[in-house]
């Protein structure tokens, strides 16, 4: 009954042989998903040992490249293997004009159904559901539009208690995100500066690893796992030790990394 | 005064951890430029390092998802990283439809020119010159148009005898094709599959590493590489050993490898 995510990259915007683009592969009762999906993110996801035939569904949080450019390449694999069940695609309507163009224009041809599912990015929303979870959108502030998801187990019959996962990239930091996700077991949320280059963040559109921390704890969050890294941090303990000083209970999302959270029996 | 092609990929359209999609770098004289360019092409370069900024011209064979996925995420790095000379990039017609797409419909926003060239796939015609080198189109046999190229180093004052290295992939064997690039110092043919896998080769326009000999003994090349391979060979030595066997100065084009030919004086 694992409910687990695996960090494929924590890496920014510019180009990196030591951090690759976001992408979070999550596991929720061996139903996989994936949230973002930057170049490479399939060699990512056959190195962390989860097969991209596996997923289900995928989240996309903005259209910036570095959250998007592995997305056609993964659906090509995915046709040349010849998936046949279907492939749900979330994200800000904007995607659906990529996804069109290679699969109308350019000559994609998939061998499953494509099924995009549009989401309003200034909403809280149900946005996916099956037997054992509920994804909700939550609003984020970037800027292009850009939602973040917060993933929530269904309690199942044995009676764990719900788990839950959030992921918040990239955004500045918001109030109102930190009140969604009330609770969470875990966050994900982007930390792509340090506190010293917070006007940075501010012009950027991002926030820094002291704001990414106190989001944590207007949350109640349970864990709090730091990303998409710019490149002039070559050490990242800086930036975990920064946002310790506030929520002790912080830590990288190193890459190939599987943060779990436990089943809880009530 | 180097004359020189490191290997990026080696790989073919299925996703792997050990090879990656196809992509050369050449460097002629300290100008550089980049043939065929996968999903995580820029990352290879940097392994390589070769700074993406460098790159004078790229090279596109055929619109396949493993040689051209790569190239808008370059071509957004460099923007992101403010390129201000312009990119000449050549290949076939369609192509231009990728590049409008993301710079007039989806927002990509280059602060560089950028030139394209559509290439004849049936011609045998100089495609690009500058004070160094000429690079000729060479027709190939494939399921969708495709061109290989050939790199002919012009004759400089000190009074070198002229380079030359050709790329061909992805190709059928094609007997024209190694008219027109007949005495190449360097030859990379494509061996995605090995002779026992003819009948595959054949159904998929492709040619095995028998079939790249012959093309190379025809062509009478200085130097066979082999790439493109397909997943399904895990030990390469098979490969290289039957083209050896044809042609003995045959070598796997190893990923990260640089392969160059001296400076012979008259």
């Amino acid at each position: 009954m694992r409910f687990e995510v695996t960090i494929l990259g924590n890496g920014s915007a510019s180009p990196s042989v030591t951090r690759h683009p976001s992408a979070h592969a999550l596991n929720v009762r061996e139903q996989f998903f994936l949230i973002d999906c930057g170049e490479g993110t399939q060699e990512r996801l056959l190195r962390a040992g989860v097969s991209p035939l596996k997923l289900n569904a995928v989240f996309i949080s903005h259209i910036h490249g570095d959250h998007i450019f592995g997305l056609i390449p993964l659906m090509a694999s995915l046709a040349m293997a010849g998936k046949q069940t279907p492939l749900q695609i979330s994200g800000p309507p904007a995607l659906e004009r990529l996804l069109d163009f290679f699969t109308r224009d350019f000559g994609l041809q998939l061998s499953f159904p494509l099924q995009f599912t549009p989401i309003d990015t200034t909403k809280h929303r149900l946005v996916h559901e099956n037997t054992s979870m509920e994804v909700w959108s939550v609003p984020l502030r970037h800027r292009v539009p850009a939602t973040g998801y917060l993933f929530r187990e269904k309690q199942d019959p044995v009676g764990t208690i719900p788990r839950s996962y959030a992921y918040l990239s990239d955004t500045m930091p918001s109030a109102k995100a930190a009140e969604l996700i009330q609770g969470v077991d875990l966050l994900y949320h982007e930390a792509t500066f340090a506190d010293t280059e917070r006007h940075l963040a501010r012009k950027t559109g991002h926030s820094t690893a002291t704001q990414a921390a106190k989001i944590a704890l207007k949350a109640g969050a349970g864990k709090l796992l730091l990303g998409h890294f710019s490149t002039r941090y070559k050490d990242l303990e800086l930036i975990q030790n920064e946002a310790r000083t506030i929520f002790p209970e912080t830590y990288i999302a190193t890459e190939g990394t599987t943060f779990g959270i436990p089943v809880v029996k009530k």
